[in-house]
């Protein structure tokens, strides 16, 4: 009989959470038992799982005894909170914040990029930062061809990324629109509907936002590139799901446009995606509700003979949360996702 | 009394047309005849411009005698069409389309940056692409200060673009998506609403855009840099009005994130708009409907000392098309617009 994991969902109300449920059916992952916790105002309410129904509880320190695996779905305070409950019970805390992910004792890991690292993990696995995984998807076979030196980021991110009330504040500006309707934004600081937002975070001294910088922070931990140097701009977008990145980058020898486009193609977790003549490149409206990281426009840059321009399009919420950290436990019980999502 | 000058508009009961003669109005622009000219469909149509009402007619060779400029707001094979007899007339074409602007023999002219252009023209003048516009005058300022070496550009382009049926469609698309009804692209190769599409323009071998190359090609022409290099990718967003541009550029010499500002903000055209805490940054909602070039988010690159990142918006059916003809109908004959919007 094939072996179940015993596993506790932190957050599993919200955007992430629901997410992980779901990518653990679709995976059918062996799951013993579920405990599924969340914030005061969702407990009591039921999720079904697997045909069975649960009732969500709030965590509390021993809730953890006896779980293989926490995933984390929640905010960096409540991360913070649990950690040492979920570590003293023998639990492995695969956190979806980004409380620990720049933590030197803690892994940050995709499992296509730095399987290894997750091996060597004390208890706790920070998940990456959704624009950080897509765009380091894109890139890797390329890093594996030559190193590369410098890689300049714009985003196109989707109102998902700020959780659930993202896309409903966006659909309830849209409806507001078409019925000549005043629109007050809540969730972001300006209308988004009809709009590009250029700020997702909060601001730095240095001029970034904590989202643009998470790209080189998090980029540089997790392909142990200390030296690799990412600009990066973040902008938010009216789209659903789905963010789309914009890369130039630089790689230490010159490498045709073929040899880019196979190392692509034959990356685990990435779908090439490049024809344009045939109007096929990455887009949201093709790659949500998917675990594939889609990469096209693939093309030499006119900057330098050594660069290369792409863009790519990925569903934050899975392959961006939900499903790398699922990814993550199935890599360390030596599991492959069913349906090969993952390569 | 001040001097009038009889006008043509060729294509005037399009987006760009239509948007001139509004423009015409508000700068009260000198005009003595009118000839509005457009397609078959709408001949016989009446447009009111300062209080008189115009009819539309067919554009014939012969019709341009007695005009002192023509304004071209039509494809690439009507003004080709028209260009000799217009010239024959000795009236200046101001064309908006991109049928001349790489003919070394024809000027293409933004007034804040090369006016001088301007005044070597033998009959005709291109107005450059919208985008590319934008970017230049965002860039400009720096570029003065010290010679820009290399620049990489993501754009974020409205649907007014493609002219008044792009924004119809996003409208159609949105009410919809609102009514659960469905959605048959006719415009944009794919759905635009909750969408980003990485094509404007058609591919060529090189995998880039006809857009993306102009901004290479026709940046070096007005900046007057064929050795200037600029990597470019188009993709066009759910928005009505107002292209925003991420700019990330190396210049010769270091520059201090202060000089850069006080270029951008001494720079004709341009508004510097940058104040992060306060979450002021150029946004599409902000910037349409009138004529300056906001520019904000200016930062030290991550990738070079001497690199700069910053990101714009601007009317692009404005600044990037009607606008910058008429200011360059301005430039010829000495008149600064009223309200100042040029500088």
């Amino acid at each position: 009989m094939q072996k179940k994991y015993n596993i506790g969902i932190l957050g599993a109300t919200g955007e992430v959470g629901r997410q992980m449920l779901k990518v653990l059916e679709e995976y059918q992952f062996p799951v013993g038992e579920l405990r599924l916790f969340a914030s005061k105002n969702s407990i009591g309410k039921s999720i079904t799982f697997q045909g069975k129904e649960y009732f969500v509880t709030e965590a509390k320190p021993e809730s953890f005894t006896h779980l293989d695996f926490v995933l984390g779905a929640t905010s960096n305070d409540i991360a913070r909170s649990y950690k040492d409950s979920i570590v003293k019970a023998k639990a492995i805390f695969i956190d979806n914040s980004s409380a620990f992910r720049l933590d030197k004792d803690i892994p940050l890991v995709i499992p296509e990029i730095n399987p290894e690292d997750a091996l060597k993990n004390k208890g706790v696995i920070a998940n990456p930062n959704c624009s950080t995984i897509l765009a380091l998807m894109a890139i890797h076979g390329i890093e594996k061809l030559s190193k590369i030196q410098a890689m300049s980021v714009t985003t196109y991110q989707a109102t998902s990324g700020a959780g659930a009330l993202g896309p409903q504040e966006l659909s309830e500006q849209m409806a507001a629109i078409v019925h000549n309707q005043k629109i007050e934004p809540h969730i972001f600081p300006y209308p988004i509907a009809l709009n590009v937002i250029p700020q997702i975070g909060s601001f730095l001294d240095n001029g970034y936002t904590t989202e643009e910088m998470k790209m080189q922070n998090e980029g540089r931990k997790i392909l142990h590139r200390e030296d690799l140097n990412i600009s990066c701009t973040c902008v938010r977008v009216p789209v659903v799901r789905s963010h789309s990145i914009a890369i130039e980058l630089i790689t230490e020898e010159e490498l045709s446009i073929e040899a880019v486009k196979e190392a692509i193609q034959g990356h685990a977790g990435c779908r090439l995606y490049d024809d344009p003549e045939q109007k096929l490149y990455p887009m949201p409206l093709l790659t949500s509700n998917q675990d594939l990281v889609y990469v096209g426009r693939i093309r030499k840059s006119l900057l330098h003979s050594h660069g290369i321009v792409l863009w790519c399009s990925g569903d934050q919420v899975r392959k961006g949360a939900a499903s790398n950290a699922v990814q993550i436990m199935m890599k360390l019980i030596g599991l492959e996702p069913l349906g090969g999502s993952i390569c």
